[in-house]
């Protein structure tokens, strides 16, 4: 976890003092129900509850983990100093991994929420912005080369609907990851009864993990990095998208910068995309989790602890690095300076050659053979190309082409909202209320 | 793709024949569709479906596109040559990535459905030989190390769960792929009508895609690929418990060897688990798609070409190996050899130790300290560590044990059908019919 | 291997009949070993080697596969076929790995030998366009912004000395994998001399494996890989730059187009990279290899057989589709297009702008303070950010800055030479000759 | 980084004040060059190096960086602070990644000198064990089922000879970022002599990068961190060779367990190797860097900054991982507790048959036919494996063996030395001094 990358409410989810708080829930909605079946006194069940408040000492429990060389029973152990002598019957017939691995859940669905609301963010900025570009023309590029016209609005439309993909694939994986298990030494359930993690399932919002073997499975923890790295991978593609057009020969939009604020140096036009640079390696620093979350899941029999380190690593520093990329990239859309006058100049770079294909089109359905369409085209847009000539007065002023086509069904062709008469189409798709 | 990985039906959708009989369906339903918009002759979509039944000549492709260097453009001369002048109604307004895409979609659900299919057979495997083995009691391991007994049906049940859960992501990737795109030249549908599109699709078994920017969006593609590597993943933990209990020292189950069959040298006990070890590296070969497949997310603004190099890799790559382990490993399950009274010897190769945590808590419920009593487990469960004695023997003749338990309840603690008092419960949760 | 993105040398190296060459080649020098240390009848080990020129029958080889289940019982089968009696001598002492470990390598070397020729080919090319640009002055971009000048010679060079690099670490990879392992089972020359393994190394012109244990040791060829995916990051960085460099708006240089060649469609200005985004995709594709390869290394005691499919995937796919990339970047850089005025005119986009940075140097340097600097070259300078004036104009026309600067002084401040006044030394230090 | 995987003093390299130490030396020397050249005062030079030994303020840092946005000059006006007017001389003609890229360099070449250290104690303590263990006789395992006889030295000298192998990598990995750059923007060396950089790198032990563009290439960092990867590797490799040996049906060597520590519950053979487990997850975490690092290579023209939130994180991530990943395998082989009896005792679980083959091989030198060997041989080993009978006792009783062996060739066939009389060999190819 690299602060300058993280957000105060991503990095509290990880934190010790949190870690500590999920595990006493655990360990005491567990209570509950021993005491509902008789296990233990009703008594001792209310009594761990008088810990409920309590800020526990995350240097004390430190202190005892040094001596027992055991997480969990350093928190047991503390617990007892709140708690007194009703403790001994917390955590009867559970293993340490009963609390670790639904704690480890507890977190995960914790943080998927936050990145699920981080998406709603950014849909909302993606779609705010989609309707106020929905008609600006912009040139479509394929293989960074122009082609045919689209909107700018189109592009984030694109977008939006990339990230409503992602927002559901976010919730599959919540779900993934939404489970509880409560079942003790390899997962038998020997020394407790299965109502006991119905119940803490139920309490936190979990659902009992049909076989644990000791540890939940971690295929559900491969598929919930797998989907991050995704998620991040689509983050990537809206930053390059920006750069791209940052760039200064491109220019058609950029970051936005403060009035007062500097470029790197004396020169105004030195405006670096920084952010979305940024976001480009955030992005391959949340998709690095991808195969170790893999590689986790053929642990050993019942269970061995490899995971364990992966999992201290990757958990908070893919989650915490997700949540501040989508969060910048919502800041980076919100504010995004867009020249809609740019990109009408950019496009008319070669002048109105980008029609060129129509008028080929418009040439054939008048009967002129494909070859000699394809020559008049070419004989005029060379001139475009090479001398710098428009391509429309070329057009009209070729005796060739004015034979098949009038000087009116010659500028029709050049009518950009022959481009955009589906963008209505689009956005009804995407956004559902055009 | 390797031959001896690979299975003949999905090698079939990967053919070229295959990817030529898909783009001739999808041209064909696009001119109906041009057709009923009265953009094309109604003849002249008819002629087009002539060719329905012709086996496309690939090497006869091969060659015109050796000359025009462009596979879509081969394909359409070559179908000319088979539908006459009407083919010039043929890929009106269209682009070669609404073919290619919509194409490269329909693969991937037709592999999609083998996989699908693999996993049920893989699914009824595991069920059954889980049920037959409900009952063989076998240590569980945690660490690699005896932990408590379990069963070596409640093992196959984990894996029933975990592979039933593959099969509901194999669905969601299903879907996320199951995608049509005829939209033209960056997307726009400026030369075509949506309604080709939304034609097409329906026919095609897909659904439209909401917007394409002359390409599908390949986040799609990115969760499609990282579901085979989750996917891959579980069959490594399969593959490698298998692995695991025919060790020599373990060899509480086998891959089956036929009868006649030789191991690999004079010793008849050489049997080796080849099967799994290959299993174990075709999901490294299935997950090094996962990662590339991601990079081909960020394509440049509307598109860029470098997704398809790496897909003509990983589609069949990927898709076949799968479908070739999958099918392996339901075939290594289904004759598994089981060996039950191996598993009960090994679970007592310290004899009753792993009985010492029960007895440890029925001398605390019976008031012994919880020092003491672990002093009285380890005096004797060090007899049985070091000696070879026997651990319920030595209890019996420990006086101080006697004190706290009768004979009766001592003999009761080496029940072996406490650690299995709940695998009717798990079946039930697993299999929902127990 | 993808029939596309390979070449006839590099395939051949992996076709089963070069394989059966190897094999026979490595038993044949075994054999002559084994006849020395009078372990076999020198006759015998003159015997085999009249299967010198016989090209082996693979057709026949996998006939035989299909029965004995085993590869290299199936080849010396084979070969006893063409030998005779005497075949009985083949193989002595030895395992299967012997054959196949060696081999492999054998393999890997000889791949390493064309990839460096490959390089040496790429490196040729690029120091030829590095001298031919060697002054062709554009501008240096940070975040894809104009920053400073450099010239195109300069980014050929930096290109130069990263491949020499690259050279360099395939050189220490073909060193890694050139080894030979003649050590039967377990590693432990029990049935065997090692003179064996010296004599077959030697012959084969490899080293002897310090310890192997069956099979050579996998980290050799987790560095191999690695070193594969390196290489193909610098490729993918080169490619990268062309495709930026042939963007529409930018357009300094371009994959070279045949004359007749037509573009995509009737623009003329649409030459698509794709080339070089086709090898952005190749890249992908090495790198894949490079995960699975580190996996490989943790084989199981003296050996699992789990690296086996890997490699045989990994092995040809890698190797094959660096040497394609290889020659086909080269290609592109010995007739990539280049347009020198181009680079000028987009450098001066922003007419005289990339000085500003010079111009307030020189007016701190005449004593004038920071901020006032800082002021001046601002003022002048949005005035030709935003209205498109001249910025020597706006400067000389500036009082204040004339209070510090002479007409003289301004205009050196705009020498582009003062920018490429090192580019000798740069090139002397990249190819020690300039 | 994670502390409890993490050693101080790999750790401070990676620290703020550490980092702010290093940028103070490039400058400071740089100011030297400067001075040297006449481009500044002698005076000033030598005043920057009053701040020789001032610990700088990091917090004080910090908080000017929240003001200028900008590290480097955040820390240039906490130097001026110390230095006064002269700082004004200070970072002439650089550019803030001079200092920064330089800086990493030094970073990753003190972290690479404390991983060679690490390598150095590995290879003294693998020595020093397999020395021990020279003699040891234990079985060969292939495919995890017992093969041949080899030795417990052998098996820690093919460790050695692997990490051997490590640390001429790592050497080579160090050499490839020992490079210091100090070129100035687009690294044209505009506003900078070539000395300077010539007399920094040698002050601070690195050599002139050749061509920087105002960053180090960063193919130079991806071979650094695929080099920690494949380290990585072979420590799961020898980790997981422990995770075997320790399980329970095996336990021919385990963790060192401290006389009074307690095993995970009241079981006492319950001594899980959480050690090598751990080590097994370490290293996938130090390989997650990899991909990343590749990806990082192809920054955008002469440079953009999408590396460097990557490098942020992996930087210190993968070499702490390492760092601590070495020592504890020191540790854990250092006091591993080896167990050679049950070495025999396992070998011979299968009473004598693990020579199956040797008498194979002596029926066959007999003259005795191929089949006729293998049936024999079979015959008597049936007996072994399904009824538990001793090997050497059978054949000794078949008629048809004794007919073809006497009494003392059959007890030859049975002597372990056999396969251990190459081990000398196998020491002194390793460690030169057998």
């Amino acid at each position: 976890m690299i602060p300058r990358y993280s957000r105060p409410e991503m990095v509290k989810i990880w934190e010790p003092a949190t870690r500590f708080r999920i595990w006493f829930e655990i360990e005491a909605h567990a209570a509950d129900a021993q005491a509902e079946l008789g296990v233990i006194p009703k008594e001792a069940a209310a009594a761990i509850w008088k810990a409920r408040d309590v800020e526990f000492d995350v240097a004390r429990i430190d202190e005892i983990e040094a001596v027992t060389k055991h997480d969990v029973i350093a928190f047991l152990t503390h617990l007892a100093e709140h708690v007194g002598d009703d403790a001994r019957f917390v955590h009867q017939g559970m293993t340490s991994s009963d609390v670790l691995d639904t704690c480890l859940n507890v977190q995960l669905v914790r943080a998927s929420d936050i990145l699920l609301a981080d998406l709603d963010a950014l849909l909302a900025a993606l779609k705010r912005r989609a309707y106020e570009h929905k008609d600006s023309v912009t040139i479509g590029r394929s293989h960074g080369i122009h082609a045919e016209p689209t909107t700018f609005g189109v592009k984030l439309a694109q977008a939006y609907a990339e990230f409503t993909r992602a927002k559901h694939r976010l919730e599959a994986a919540r779900a993934e990851v939404a489970t509880c298990a409560i079942s003790g030494a390899v997962g038998s359930f020997a020394n407790i009864d299965p109502a006991v993690e119905e119940h803490v399932a139920k309490a936190m919002g979990l659902t009992p993990e049909p076989v644990s073997t000791q540890v939940i499975p971690r295929d559900r923890h491969a598929m919930f990095f797998a989907t991050l790295g995704v998620v991040a991978s689509s983050i990537e593609r809206l930053a390059i998208e920006i750069r791209h057009l940052q760039r200064t020969e491109v220019l058609e939009a950029e970051e936005y910068f403060a009035p007062g604020q500097k470029g790197s140096s004396a020169m105004p036009h030195k405006r670096n995309p920084v952010l979305t640079e940024n976001l480009t390696g955030l992005a391959r620093l949340v998709r690095m989790a991808v195969v170790p979350a893999m590689e986790n899941v053929a642990l050993w029999h019942e269970r061995d602890i490899s995971h364990s380190s992966v999992e201290r690593m990757i958990g908070p520093d893919a989650t915490i690095t997700l949540d501040f990329a989508l969060a910048r990239l919502t800041g980076v859309i919100d504010k995004l300076v867009v020249y809609p006058e740019t990109m009408l100049r950019n496009m008319n770079k070669f002048r109105g050659l980008i029609h060129s294909q129509r008028v080929l089109l418009a040439l054939t359905q008048k009967g002129v053979s494909r070859e000699d369409s394809y020559r008049l085209v070419q004989r005029n847009a060379m001139k475009v190309w090479e001398e710098g000539k428009d391509f429309q007065e070329e057009l009209l002023a070729d005796q060739d082409v004015r034979a098949a086509l009038s000087e009116d069904e010659i500028g029709a062709l050049f009518d950009l909202a022959h481009h955009t008469k589906h963008v209505d189409t689009i956005f009804a798709r995407v956004f559902g209320d055009a």
